[in-house]
């Protein structure tokens, strides 16, 4: 969905609300995202992702599995941030060159994820961009969910993160700028995104963030009058590209080792770790809407990092 | 959708099918594309297209509002020949640098254009690929019909043309290949795709076809026993290209100057005229599924062009 970093995304949120009442559909943005209101207390809500730049390294090792599982990721883990349950998808397959064996991997990659969880593909579309270096797969995933409430960090809770299969999706540009160079493609570049399940925990949190594009940025809009407070150590392939960016840099760009932040209260923090395989990671103090990370990186090793907007 | 050109299309729309008995949907091929049966008579139908390779000259151009009006009618376009009434969409803009011109451009046209026809835009994705020489906008659109009948081309019809703005959005490999090198790039590269209206006369024709991507080889699953014949002169631009392509190529790449196809009984082409500003451009007769075509480029000036697949 729109990147809520970027300066534009607040007035591109105001233009398309213009469109929002119409004969067939009310919209309305009460949750993370627009969602759709159907009868009863039923929700729909739709979502667009694709896997941006990291599809240049699924191309060169041609990861075309890797790749629908990223494209997969992207939008089902946005889903699950608001108890969406997926319910069907469209795909628009991006390659530089016609591949029937690129095309046919992807597909059936979708198909096995899809069977298994119940989603239906209703279809999709295959372009040949001559002009791009690399692939993309965009894909729109409609998700059906009831009741649904409004999620923010509340003062005592514990931060449990869900530790991610590492870049996931997001930062490629930085990656391909600093490390490349260094490491040239390496394997590590196209491990898929995990696809998170938590369902099971909704009435055990208070709210849960997928730490995507922005990364701890994205915590933000939902800790108005807390301060959130993080202390976790960061795996290899983060320290590597902490040689070359600020540890703001590193917490604004990547996931540093966890793609889901829960704030749990603390009588439900043994429960959703259980079913999790989570752990503790952080606090949640009253405070004035500010992320405190102790930075796991070397330019900064004792003091903390405080993500903020620009 | 899936181009059915494409010797893949067949075998990844028998895989997605796997897909398709969830405990939430039934999809059904009954109709041009896959659609979700509703209650009673009503059906759902996703689809997703964008701009392909037309997108490099909106870029060099910078026609943001073009772009945003081809990738629309790409959608609606299809959707209309099933007569399914577009209810939403959702948008992915893919663009080689960040540019908040562009997407406020691209943005504030699709807001205009869906407030008029009723479409609620409840959300979408930018993604900034720096490795893409160009831009496209992928969406999907969801529509909404009611019955929904098997289409078909019946002898004795008359072949109603409704005009094409122009080049569309198909093609532009080939414009790019044998076009640009002689001209340069021209407004003509960029004037966007007419968006169809013809919801009126949903009962007045046996059949609708858009001339999209494969041009005229898209009538034929449409026409088993009987052979469309066409008659028609062609604008400029496509004579331009025929004088570097052979007819057939040109009715198997571009519009030729018509970008729906009608297929009328004779009692009705009177009102079907006037309600579309369509002209007659042909007509069918029993036969074994062949479309013949009155060549209107110099390599072929009297002979007929017999369009099927390869």
């Amino acid at each position: 969905m729109y990147d809520t970093r970027k300066p534009h995304t607040g007035k591109v949120l105001e233009m398309i609300k213009q469109t929002w009442d119409t004969p067939y559909c009310k919209v309305e943005d009460r949750f993370m995202y627009p969602a759709i209101k159907l009868k009863g207390d039923y929700w729909m809500m739709d979502h667009t992702d694709g896997i941006g730049t990291k599809g240049h390294y699924h191309w060169e090792l041609r990861t075309f599995r890797n790749a629908a599982l990223d494209a997969l990721a992207m939008n089902l883990n946005d889903l699950a941030m608001c108890f969406a349950n997926p319910i069907k998808l469209q795909n628009h397959i991006f390659l530089p060159e016609d591949d029937n064996d690129a095309i046919f991997e992807i597909i059936d990659t979708l198909v096995e994820e899809c069977r298994h969880r119940g989603i239906a593909m209703t279809g999709g579309e295959t372009s040949i961009h001559n002009n791009m270096n690399g692939m993309d797969i965009s894909m729109t995933v409609t998700g059906i969910f009831r009741g649904g409430r409004v999620n923010k960090y509340m003062s005592g809770d514990v931060l449990v993160g869900l530790k991610s299969s590492g870049l996931h999706s997001n930062g490629f540009t930085k990656v391909h700028q600093v490390l490349e160079p260094i490491t040239g493609i390496v394997p590590e570049f196209v491990v898929p995104t995990r696809i998170y399940e938590i369902q099971k925990i909704h009435n055990s949190v208070n709210m849960v963030n997928h730490i995507t594009g922005g990364a701890y940025t994205k915590l933000l809009p939902y800790a108005k009058d807390v301060d959130l407070h993080f202390d976790f150590d960061a795996p290899k392939i983060f320290h590597d590209l902490a040689e070359h960016c600020s540890s703001e840099e590193m917490y604004k760009t990547f996931n540093c080792g966890y793609g889901f932040v829960l704030s749990v209260p603390p009588d439900k923090v043994k429960y959703v770790i259980n079913e999790t395989g989570g752990c503790i990671i952080g606090h949640v103090e009253e405070g004035s809407g500010k992320i405190v990370i102790k930075s796991a990186f070397y330019d900064n090793p004792s003091n903390s990092v405080i993500v903020e907007y620009q």
